[in-house]
């Protein structure tokens, strides 16, 4: 099939993680997000010889981390209109897995190298007790973080760095400075909400900042220290990663 | 030990019900609310010969029916004070329950007989997709109920009467007679909550009404028809029982 007659679709996809792998292929399970959504498209657009399109996610989430909004892009050909992809996804995708839109792209569409932000939000259980309907959401660290200090603690992790101190991949040949546009931390009821948005991400990045920013949270370090954290351009200086079932991928900005 | 020397505590209790088989102890099986939570109190009291507390709860939630604050009362002399009983709780707790508050309960205080009225609320999934993070906790209709129908239909139902059309139990000798004091149907987003306040309910009472009014919200049977229906006092007559996954205990009231 020529790539002339195919069309670039657009997804835009929810997932619970707590089963899966994470989203990109992995040697030895098909449990991972992009092949079962891979699965299910091929299954209806019935090509031959087991041929599978590929869908392309605009960020490789890791095993545990949910989505609200992942954006995928995918070129495919078929009769069905975009609501009629989504419901045909919706029906046969297990159930923590949802497609909630699907649109016609432009040719240039490529959600990963054309993605210009995005915004990971990390969820911590702070009250009294224990989180019992959405625990699989969340991270209850041991103790009440204070959350002033958090974000004194966060203002210094703004702006444009070298943020190696926070990349979980020691062998990371490439440039690790990244422009991390703001940590907003908000108080609601029992919860602690981080949100984070910058123009990208490295590996455990938002875990490891958050593991950190807990610690300052728990009085283990100063807001301070971030400064030189930062100099250390060590992962060994940071803090602890944070669990990865509290973190949920929530937009991806595109022009 | 003598009763004298015990004191009546009250709990809140909150549960994910999808892993047990309700609140009530069932032979062959420990997986019940009231079964784990006796269990805990009995390794803490560290009561002789196996004895167990009596955990008295305010509602038998059915297999599936969650809640979010089930009332319970159960005597027993401890050193711990309130916090202290709470947190041995959630500690050796299973993560899909919670002792939100334990509090010292007057003498006369039984949660069951004491209780004036209940709040349950029934979630639908209304929306075009479906529901992932909270996929246990609502249902998701064939189709899309419309909400002015039901709240027509409900208006018919609320009051006092003989809800034996509505009642789970076919071999029910006492009154079928309850007060249904409110039924408040509101969209939010792409759910639809059907909240329930009355004096007291029937088996299966709730989820009844819940498919009864989807019924009608789909257009299956007329709002009219639910004075006829009322009338029959059979339990044929009405529509099917919601799902309980989607039914969850909001609040007891007391004097």
């Amino acid at each position: 099939m020529n790539r002339s007659e195919k069309k670039n679709y657009r997804l835009c996809i929810r997932y619970d993680e707590t089963r899966y792998y994470g989203w990109e292929h992995q040697p030895d399970t098909d449990m991972t997000i992009q092949g079962k959504v891979e699965q299910v498209l091929a299954r209806m657009l019935e090509l031959p010889g087991g041929e599978v399109p590929e869908v392309i996610g605009a960020g490789r989430t890791d095993a545990g981390v949910h989505a609200e909004n992942m954006i995928a892009n995918v070129w495919m050909e078929t009769e069905l209109d975009e609501a009629g992809i989504r419901d045909y996804l919706n029906r046969y995708l297990p159930e923590d897995i949802c497609v909630k839109e699907v649109s016609v792209a432009g040719e240039r569409f490529h959600s990963r190298y054309n993605a210009i932000g995005k915004t990971y939000c990390y969820t911590l259980y702070v009250g009294d007790t224990k989180p019992v309907f959405d625990r699989k959401y969340v991270w209850q660290p041991e103790g009440k973080p204070d959350a002033e200090a958090m974000r004194q603690a966060a203002l210094l992790l703004v702006g444009e760095h070298d943020f190696a101190s926070f990349c979980g991949n020691a062998k990371m040949k490439k440039s690790t400075v990244r422009r991390l546009d703001s940590i907003e931390i908000r108080q609601q009821g029992d919860y602690l909400k981080l949100t984070y948005h910058g123009s990208g991400f490295l590996q455990y990045m938002v875990r490891i900042l958050t593991g950190t920013l807990v610690e300052v949270g728990l009085g283990k370090r100063s807001p301070e220290s971030m400064t030189e954290l930062l100099e250390a351009k060590d992962r060994k200086a940071a803090g602890a990663t944070a669990p990865a079932k509290g973190l949920c991928m929530m937009a991806v900005d595109y022009h």
